[in-house]
């Protein structure tokens, strides 16, 4: 039996869930709470020791990183849904659709998420509390992240990242105004992987993303949207924010 | 026909001519010339429009980023070496080390490897010469790079890519003392990509890497270097430094 660790759908927790749903592949749904910083308590780092979600358990044994989870769900767990192009080349795209997103477009958005909502998490807790907490950390760049993040990060950083976010919008934009999906001619985990980032910036990225700045972007957010296994999973699994 | 655009025999052009070696493959190889700035170049901006090495031209179709084209070899020219396991559970195993490399180990090499190396190629041209090379590369954040690299990285910068070299050759240590390869306990892609980074550092960072304080590491180096196509490799590429 498959088991999810995960917070709730967004983010790189979101990413192995649209590919379970998708598939239709049963699974147990393990949610931690952020909030409670449970994804640094004992139990879950014997799971993960990197304190980190998403991790999927099959049979006793442990996949971490969300893209790799999703590679191991179409290589071990094949169903009649195909999430990876057949063609050599086209499964080159998605990958290189699939690694940006992870070396890119998801360190921007992310910085501007703690920024906004992560620091707000921590505020609240005084200096002993909060390092306490922080001890827990595995990950030392981690540790940093949430003490600059309970300060709040400096301006000239959050304005570079706003810059990475505006040229990551541009090039979906640009190749989604070509192409229904982003690598094969199908929905693919670069679809995925790439919506798991972007779905909700119409809302917190309004300036950037948008009908008039980003048509095609937004086409490709609603269309995902509509397909029954992602309005399914909205529909059953909570989201904390 | 296969051609594949790189520079000599490390980082990441030495990824997929360890790959396409031990496969067998036949290749035209175009070595480029970093100190002429020839990816920089048209012509090979036409190849990649990143302006990056290595790429890999297959029948007309080009896939670029190192780690791609590994996975590429893989599905597209299948020989009887295999370089990935079949079981998907070290398949995923793999994918975590590629992604390592890609995500955390290549970057604080190759900031003191600018730091050391790439800032001398660029020190002897004035300013304007210098600013018209960089006015051709294509990725903003290399742009950045070129010129940090030309005045001296800042030390507490170069603080901290030490500390997590001294981090990533732990973690190598670490698993190479119980594992006789990185994953699946063969030689896979995750030891050519770890390699293509960590080749070298017995004489580039000798107080971290050293029979005495990483044996593991070396006993994995010295066994890589001794497999027949790797030392065929080496005699036939020509090394630039």
């Amino acid at each position: 039996m498959l088991t999810l660790y995960s917070f709730g759908p967004g983010a790189n927790s979101l990413k192995p869930m649209l590919a379970l749903y998708e598939k239709g592949l049963a699974f147990n749904h393990r949610l931690l709470d952020p909030t409670r910083f449970e994804h640094h308590a004992e139990w879950y780092k014997k799971i993960n020791p990197r304190g980190q979600v998403p991790a999927l358990e099959d049979n006793g044994k442990i996949i971490t990183e969300s893209t790799v989870i999703c590679e191991y769900l179409e290589d071990e767990h094949p169903t009649k849904v195909r999430l990876r192009p057949d063609n050599s080349y086209d499964r080159a795209m998605m990958r290189i659709w699939t690694k940006w997103v992870d070396e890119y477009f998801c360190w921007c958005v992310s910085t501007v998420g703690w920024h906004r909502y992560v620091g707000n998490m921590v505020r609240h807790l005084d200096d002993v509390a909060f390092e306490e907490m922080v001890s827990k950390v595995p990950v030392p760049e981690q540790q940093v992240k949430w003490r600059t993040a309970r300060k709040g990060f400096p301006k000239e950083v959050l304005d570079e990242e706003m810059r990475k976010i505006g040229v990551s919008v541009r090039k979906l934009d640009d190749h989604l105004a070509d192409n229904e999906w982003l690598a094969g001619g199908m929905y693919s985990l670069a679809d995925i992987c790439n919506f798991a980032i972007a779905n909700g910036m119409e809302q917190g990225f309004a300036e950037l993303v948008n009908a008039s700045d980003t048509p095609h972007l937004v086409r490709w957010l609603h269309q995902i949207h509509e397909r029954p296994a992602v309005k399914d999973m909205f529909e059953r699994v909570p989201r904390e924010f």
